[in-house]
């Protein structure tokens, strides 16, 4: 087993991945965020207005996800096909994410 | 029709667009800017040095367009492969802008 | 009358604001947007899933009016207190968007 | 209970802090990664020169903190006056990550 | 004498500068570029526009000052004051940058 | 002889690549930084814990090497395939920086 990301000498590097070929690659990863039941009930209830704060939580995924690369040192800047957040409640005090992310390039979301 | 950028559910997302094929595009947008008369003759007359009021713009909106995809939400990352801004001085008040980006890829800057 | 953002050779400098007392500042400022009414109409009928198309633009809004100083050249990084976007529907083809950005410091945001 | 961060309508917006005083506050946030024994003892032993997994680790830490007001929509610009993380592994399989970040200001970092 | 962004085992942190008063200071530093004299020439020439090579040349030096503070690992955020650049074409192949940053805050621009 | 990132009128543009095939091309560029012998002394010795200042600079520079084309008004976005920074003490006071950067695109980092 080998760390690419380091060379012989142990010092950090952004592998070159030149000479390979594109593939279609996708990545779903998952969170479950916990919150007090009051906050989740405030969130989903029809007796507030709640449009946004999923809204909000999905539109700042999807954009932070495009800049996935800046914030991961040795990523490379990644065309981006598609990416597509699912959040769900999962009562009384859960949110779980799901965020998928395709990719057709040299090197992958995965 | 139908907007692509929700799913069936009203979410929004970043449509996948990893099956297309690449193709040139180009779109071209066009602004009028209004000020005072008085702005206008001092950033084009010859009696005041004025370089840097048009350079500064232009400049301005060569770099901004280049991070379109990271302020439009759903917006793909995109390799842009030429920007170009025409601003024009109209008499007595108004600065005229026609903006064109061009873009060779699987989805397009129109 | 004077481009303070000129100095006296006509370039470009970034004004210093170092010298000035903080003071609480305000702007708004007010776009109408056109569309198709059948765009519209997708946006606000109650038989499509509405929600993230309003969301998005102002969250998208909010996260554009933080980096406007990165996007305005001779624009100083700004503490921003507060933002506020209000979007309404003027049917049958028009948004109104009104943006409203608060500010304590030594310049502001108007 | 009541959620600041969306207004009367259920509208987000970023919250109005300018009248509010500074106040020196911190944050400690704690994560526990888990990964292969095999990748764990790779960072750390000393038959592999080491020095980067854990240093690249830290310093993107440090500069992603930075950029937390870019990616949580409603955040405010925030003049952070201090981070450190402290990484370490928890033999045979977890690294613990524990992040402090101070800030002297009308909003916080809690 | 003593590094400060090591903590005492030697980790890279932003140093906490949250006690400290606030101080006004600036920052003087200059380059020389060598070019080829043909090229400084056609910078310069009048038979040539020349408007757009130093113009540009000075905003982007100004906007990537703002962005300094992203690009130092260690550097905190710096609500920068004013930055001035001045380009002095030395004949026959070298142009002088001189840029100044002023700040006033808890740490400094030096 | 012609400066391609002017137009005809002397203007600024980002020229356009779009016609133009794809290589492999690849730059290297060497900086040598000077500092007090004191200071690295502190870096390289080992009576202090040096680990973080070589990464931390290696890391700033490949973070860094990603934003250039932010940074550099006229650059085309560029799908980086690589970088690979070594830094080298030459005793007593220098430290030499050899920077490499991949890239297979329609137009290069040269």
């Amino acid at each position: 087993m080998e760390l690419t990301h380091l060379d012989e000498k142990g010092s950090a590097r952004m592998v070159d991945v030149g000479g390979k070929q594109n593939t279609q690659r996708q990545a779903t990863a998952q969170a479950v965020v916990e919150m007090k039941a009051e906050t989740l009930s405030l969130i989903t209830s029809g007796g507030i207005p709640k449009g946004d704060v999923f809204s909000c939580a999905r539109i700042a995924g999807i954009m932070a996800a495009k800049k996935t690369y800046e914030l991961i040192p040795m990523c490379h800047p990644l065309p981006i096909d598609g990416i597509n957040l699912e959040l769900t409640a999962e009562l009384p005090d859960k949110v779980r994410i799901i965020a998928t992310v395709k990719c057709t390039y040299h090197t992958g979301v995965e």
